[in-house]
């Protein structure tokens, strides 16, 4: 068991209130005045979520959706976010400031407060994001039962992509990049699933790895089939389609899609949701007796890769 | 200007709404559900707001107390905490948890999530943590007016005093050093001062620099009386009485009383309270029109001294 996990095992022990979901599900969930606040915080450090070269204003813009991204997976409308900023060249923080005002302004997100302070000189920064929401029905990820199907919004593995082209020195494809670099939190399609999902998480380490830890959260086991993983046209251009594709796109992570469990009664609800949102809601799998993760690809049986996706949490 | 007025003052530009208070009040206030979400996020940083050499567990007490003190301020219940933490050595990470649980129990205070992240190598740790609660008043910083009498809590000058002999490489006054690592947020007397006070906040920079800014925010002068300060018995006997202890205490900081202001009117109710909860509350100066922070002894002017205290905030 890594550090970490002995660390988060030892908070959990802190962490008995109901609304803290025993840590396991990225917000806590507090019912106040008839509805419940729905809080989540996220950290990025540098040189580890992003690197001193990142542009600043795509650092800000990723600060704020990854923590939007998880209130989505509650059906929570955004309500507000406090900043904890640690202070570096002036330069770059004023590009931070105008990245995170586009990014507030685009998320109608108001800043509320937060904090800032200094660091040593010349040590890496970490910065934090509390933001807040309120969902009525705030869906966690333990309620999946055997027979239910599993979903996923839009397309997964575009941002694992536009990461690999940066990490290989190319800028483009231009869409790939920005999927890494800008993510979308999926407010509006949260807000709609919310009432009719069992479960629903955000993909936020790799699919396969979001899909395993919603099915083990809720007591069942999970088939997932690669055949009918979404992908996106320019992945498809990018890589090619295949097994190897469709197991990079479903490891990557990054995504900061809607991963849901519903009543396999609901697919035509569903359906026809996608339809009128404009957002792809596409089967991927479904929920069995017993637990554990099995992988298809056209009805074959896949053996699980080593890696299901990035082993960091809270 | 420094350039960290500089970025809050950029922030400002992005905190409008009327929840935010303008950046100016420690905490975000949320009307919700009939009575107000309080809101505080602070950090800290090794090197900078700790030592690596520090007590894990008191780093963990401290984090917790002074986002606690924020809230006292607001007259806010806390409701729950969520944790910003940058792993580091295990044994350290076990012992902050330690340390964590016990602030926690102390104040009675949920843990309801958070996020844990890995830092590079070597890098000083930043840790944040957002402490909610809620008030039916939440006093701010801004309602004081002509006339109206400055108080504080408890004693100041002790934490500083504590400070300055651990620096000198001393293990005592126990008593001091203690207020400088266990600083215990006054959220009694903040629930029960909110509905009588003009304008309330805590005084962690120095209680002359943090009277300044209530005068400031306000749109008045304030006259503060050097010999009405409270100083504590342990103070008195490792500094002795006199304008430099007086002033040294009032500009040392990390007090995490509360500061108030009131109706003169409200003074024997003031008084009258502090009886009953067991906590000084001491008259220190008065409100007046015009601007500007103005200091006495014995009724004799004293000049400003340059530093009034910790010059940042956010």
């Amino acid at each position: 068991m890594s550090s970490e996990f002995v660390f988060i095992d030892s908070l959990r022990a802190l962490a008995s209130d109901p609304a803290a979901r025993g840590l396991m599900d990225d917000t806590a969930v507090l019912a106040m005045g008839g509805t419940n606040l729905v809080l989540t915080h996220d950290m990025i450090v540098e040189g580890v979520h992003y690197l001193a070269t990142d542009p600043p204003e795509d650092v800000a813009w990723k600060l704020v959706a990854v923590n939007l991204s998880d209130l989505a997976a509650k059906g929570a409308r955004p309500v507000g976010a406090l900043l904890g900023y640690a202070l570096g060249e002036a330069d770059w923080d004023a590009a931070f400031v105008k990245g995170l005002g586009t990014a507030l302004a685009s998320f109608g997100l108001p800043l509320l407060g937060g904090d800032t302070v200094s660091m040593p000189p010349q040590a890496p920064r970490a910065l934090g994001l509390t933001a807040l929401g309120v969902s009525d029905v705030a869906p966690s990820r333990t309620g999946a039962r055997p027979g239910d199907l599993l979903w996923v919004s839009g397309t997964i593995g575009d941002a694992g992509a536009g990461l690999a082209a940066l990490q290989a020195g190319r800028h483009e494809p231009a869409e790939l990049i920005e999927r890494y670099r800008n993510p979308r939190p999926c407010l509006e399609a949260g807000q709609r699933l919310a009432p009719l999902v069992n479960a629903m998480m955000d993909v936020s380490d790799g699919m396969l790895i979001d899909a395993g830890r919603m099915a083990a959260a809720s007591g069942c086991a999970v088939a997932v089939e690669l055949d009918a993983l979404p992908l996106s046209p320019a992945l498809l251009a990018e890589a090619g389609d295949g097994q190897s594709t469709r197991l990079a796109a479903a490891t990557a992570g990054d995504d900061y899609e809607l991963l849901f469990a519903t009543l396999a009664e609901k697919a035509t609800e569903i359906l026809a949701l996608a339809e009128e949102i404009g957002l792809p809601l596409s089967r991927v799998g479904r929920f069995g007796e017993g637990n554990g993760l099995t992988i298809t690809d056209h009805g074959e049986s896949v053996p699980a890769p080593e890696k299901l996706g990035f082993e960091h949490s809270l």
